[in-house]
């Protein structure tokens, strides 16, 4: 629980404003007011979630007694509304992607480092407490030096040709469709765990399904839709090959054509003394490899790692899943406007507008080597 | 068991020597002789097998009256051994690699096609019978058409920077050690099960253990050796990005340094209506998933396709695994032989040298875009 | 969302008491107020919660505005407070066990049933989607004609001889620990699931450890306690035989000193046509087993029962967990309130007192069994 | 490999004996003959296997050149056939069961005694490397003093109500079915890795399908049989519960109505330090609990017990499975030929005889229980 009561503004009243609406209710927060797509919209949802104040423009939210936003609106809208309430001195966070270009991001992440404000980015799978153990292995050095890191992220919704999404067309989501989605998610946690940093790498892309129906609601799940078909432009699977800043070599494989996946990021670090491996599909559990056998670690509040400990809500055997995840973001997030108010110190782990433009810079780099065929510089 | 008893003649004596001669006597042949290291050797082991030839040169077994020759001395001789028997008639079954230079193996293959004999190569794992489910449901496409090819194949048996092997050392094992020895089995496997070819490739490859001690003997297995350090040049690990004649991307990550991991050959194939998995260390069940969720597939020999059911040789239930798929390929061969002399027809999904020659041609392009950093073209 | 906002109190303040509170403010309750252990404890917690009233005893909470009372209190005092509040016309969530006698059980059913309010019990696994696929496919048969039913409920908290709990003590517990406990949640799932009833049964219980230290706190967790050592008069595991109603025959062992096991509900059922398991530690996925295989089925509230749909939170891959069990207990358990008032239909599966009772005879059933040696009728 | 080269003669061509034929060649046996259903039929086995004798009954093989005897026959003669045997000083391997009344198998243990001669049961599964490696741990007390044993054998075969087999009628497989055919391998797992004894149990059975098609042939799998109906005397599940000698708790559930379960035997001993898991779908690995976690132990040559690395017959990640088992039981019982002739000693955990009757008194303690619905004492 906070420190103090938060006074939220949350920007966006669709499936994922509902969730971070949820989150900052359990984390104790008080929902002062909400902006819909409209000023009608927002006064509807404003009616039915009880909050006071439904905004009407992005400069009522910016003048609001709000000390905290949450920006759930359309990707396209991220960047913009983040960098005006960062500079009215408004506490942001932001749903990913940090903007729909990699000049976006880094002014965000300018705007957010020049204004000093808490801002943070909801790469929830972090907050696995069984990510956290993991990383708290490699920091202590328990799996020996990395020599390798290498995965997948897996998703099947949209294998159905007949189904789009938002997401599918450029303009709405990014010229990056799959990796820019998930493999984002990927590269963060290989990252954040190991504390190393993707250097450069090599890319090949597909667009397997030439033609979907052109998107017209912006659903959040894939749906069969009835509309013309139109050229897709953004990429169903990228793989990538990669050396880090310390020169270890990694993989990865992203896709969202791979049937019975439906969201299974799977990071392995193989280091000199042991290999460790998270499963998102099974966050309960590490599955830790040595040269004797392997060993299946679970999350227990009572045991392992500070971190581990700190995220368990609940006793072993009674499985957590994405809704801690999530919980556990939000109410770091609040603990970083505490301290930034003097009340304790900022959380450890929690991911920034800094790491939102690292992610648009690795995007960047994927989509340039796709297109040219070579080894790239990140960055 | 075969039409007519095999005389055959065993070059080697090692441990790998003796898992032919095992699989030979368990498919009904007679072993007529052995060559061992040295005429001395050879007549040790020939009283010790109870055979009655000890062979004291290549010479020797191309003149003796064996039907068919087992290949199973250092990679170096494999190639000029097996030109020589083919060359007299005899039937050869040879140990991978098929040598240890591109040339070599196109050479061998060439000799093979012009001979005209049985020439096969041990790609063992084609003959787990889950393997052969895959490949048939593939053919049948009921996976739909492939949209992704990935997995990995990993170990940990040179994990110890004190142990080495004569695979370590270029001029016994070949230029390249981890792809070589085991990527080998998993492009095999890809494009044996698919159908479709690896037409270019990207790779990046790592030698994390700078030095090992110096090989002083051919054991089969990594030992701990109290011996001069000397550089390694041979890689540890290699990744591989790939596109297929048919235009479809993969990825794999071929590793001898993933602590925990025994022999995990893991092959996904992602259709546009199921995916499918194979892993050697489970070796008795297929996982397919589909949207809807997914199916684990038992082996079964009064279920599935031809082929599953032929080589299943116990119920379902009792494991099998490596002995059975190596007894299933010596099997086989051997009804190659008696396809050869018009009794029957040469069994499906038989490795020979054309496959042999295949294979290093996708190392020799591995090395080359390690060394260059760039797309090659393979063969 | 409940149809109207659901006044509430809670009884109890201590970590399942604060359990109640989440799921009861997620669910868009209003806490009017606490009542803790005693009148200032009861100040203190409804501060700390920013609700208004801080009661000071059961009567108080019977003449309160509250229209639902959450129970949260020691064992001992379920049956007495329920008694009293339901004569008041409130609805209750009890905490199980339902008393800690087979008497008090069935008098708090029979006054629920005269008193008509909504009255129910968290038998949370119920809760689990795919607890309820699993019941939907028996109800239409899909396995066929069941013919056994198995399982455990594994647990390690009490494996550490230093460590205790209240639940050791028969007068705070019950005389029936492990079987009361967790036992309980075992045969509530296979006699919902089956829709048949356990009609007999034969026990064997152990009580290996003989003494434990005496418990001095009313902690949830088991604690290494430096108290003096007095003999244990509950078991530490119970095993069972069963024929049901429809004559089948079923298994159950109960544990909680099995290393390793922190949570480990496992239930199978045979059909004719199919088997079907539910393991509580994997509960987003249901093991089907056909002759021709096994089907993973994973939550997806996209597809299979109603029922599965309804209580699915979160997308398939985004693991759902205990957490979101108990919310929809707690969801459910207001929706009934709802019914009550003539908005809707009661849900489907609901838990209520005459399921805690039921629980109670087999609880009673087991004892006298285990401590006769013959086989014993239920209720 | 044997010390001495065993001259053999078998009993049985059926699957079972070309099982025992098979692995006695690879232990380097030599074939003298072979006794099948009748003269004729012994005369074309000979010839197909090309062994030298045919034997035409049970004095030939008396007093023929054999060593050694496998007894492959119908269970009804096993034992008259291995008492005639071993009175003639012939070592003998004996399929189970040791016939089809506690009294033959008595007798049959009594006269092995006697005789002095080599006599071993087939129950192979005690040749798994990982069974062996749970014996060696339980016995250097690695998991504490054990507090309760359980797990289940479950298969599938039977549950088509159209198939059958000659184990369904009494008179061919004895008055238990499941219980007396892979129960008896159950308990002797658990008894043998434990030391421990069943001391009295109580047992429910059922007779799921109560007609058959009548058995027609001897096949070794249940088939589809167009043949009149007949009423079924043997159980298709039995469920024990048991205390051990020690006073340990312990239940089992033995099933052959199983959908999805082919050979599906579980057995888990819980120690007060560490809980263990054999599965025999999965031979290769042991599953080891603690409070801290998990362990998977996997099969390694190199690694574990004398005995793992003794009956590891290939490298790590090579799966080893049912095959293996049955040749270590073969070239054990050999070994034990060479210990009785003073070449060595007999190799530990060898099952014989004496098993065989224990077996054998626990099936009939069962066959009691559940007559009488009684706990009875076994033996």
């Amino acid at each position: 629980m906070a420190e103090t009561v938060k006074r939220v503004a949350i920007l966006g009243a669709g499936m994922i404003g509902e969730v971070h609406r949820r989150a900052a209710i359990l984390a104790g927060a008080q929902v002062l007011g909400v902006m819909a797509s409209s000023p009608e919209r927002s006064r509807e949802v404003a009616e039915a979630w009880g909050v006071e104040q439904a905004y009407g423009s992005i400069e009522e939210v910016a003048e609001s007694k709000a000390d905290v936003v949450h920006i759930c609106t359309p990707n396209a809208s991220h960047v913009p509304y983040a960098v005006a309430l960062m500079k009215a001195g408004k506490h942001v966070l932001c749903e990913k992607p940090l903007g729909v270009s990699l000049e976006d991001a880094r002014q965000a992440a300018q705007v957010a480092e020049d204004a000093g404000v808490v801002n943070t980015i909801p790469f929830a799978y972090r907050f696995h407490p069984m990510v956290r153990e993991m990383q708290a292995r490699v920091q202590a050095e328990e799996f020996g030096t990395i020599n390798l890191m290498h995965g997948s992220y897996l998703q099947d919704w949209l294998l159905n040709p007949k189904a789009t999404s938002w997401r599918v067309d450029p303009k709405a989501g990014g010229p990056s469709r799959a990796f820019g989605d998930i493999g984002s998610h990927w590269c963060d946690l290989v990252e954040w765990v190991t504390g190393d940093r993707i250097a450069r790498l090599v890319a090949t892309t597909s667009i397997t399904i030439k033609q979907r129906p052109a998107a017209t609601a912006a659903t959040f799940s894939a749906a069969e839709v009835d509309a013309p078909l139109i050229d897709v432009h953004t990429e169903d699977s990228a793989l990538i090959l990669f050396r880090t800043a310390n020169d270890i070599a990694g993989s990865a494989v992203i896709s969202q054509l791979s049937a019975g996946r439906k969201n299974r990021l799977w990071v392995e670090v193989d280091g000199m003394h042991q290999s460790a491996v998270f499963d998102q599909e099974q966050p309960e559990q590490l599955w830790i490899g040595s040269e004797a056998g392997a060993e299946i670690l679970v999350r227990d509040p009572t045991r392992g790692s500070a971190e581990q400990r700190r995220l368990s809500l609940l006793p072993a055997g009674h499985p957590q899943g994405y809704a801690q995840c999530f919980e556990n973001y939000v109410v770091d997030s609040y603990a970083a406007v505490d301290a930034y108010a003097g009340h304790g110190q900022a959380p450890h782990g929690l991911p920034n507008f800094a790491d939102g433009a690292r992610a648009a810079e690795i995007c960047d780099a994927m989509l340039r080597s796709a297109a040219s065929g070579e080894w790239v510089g990140v960055g």
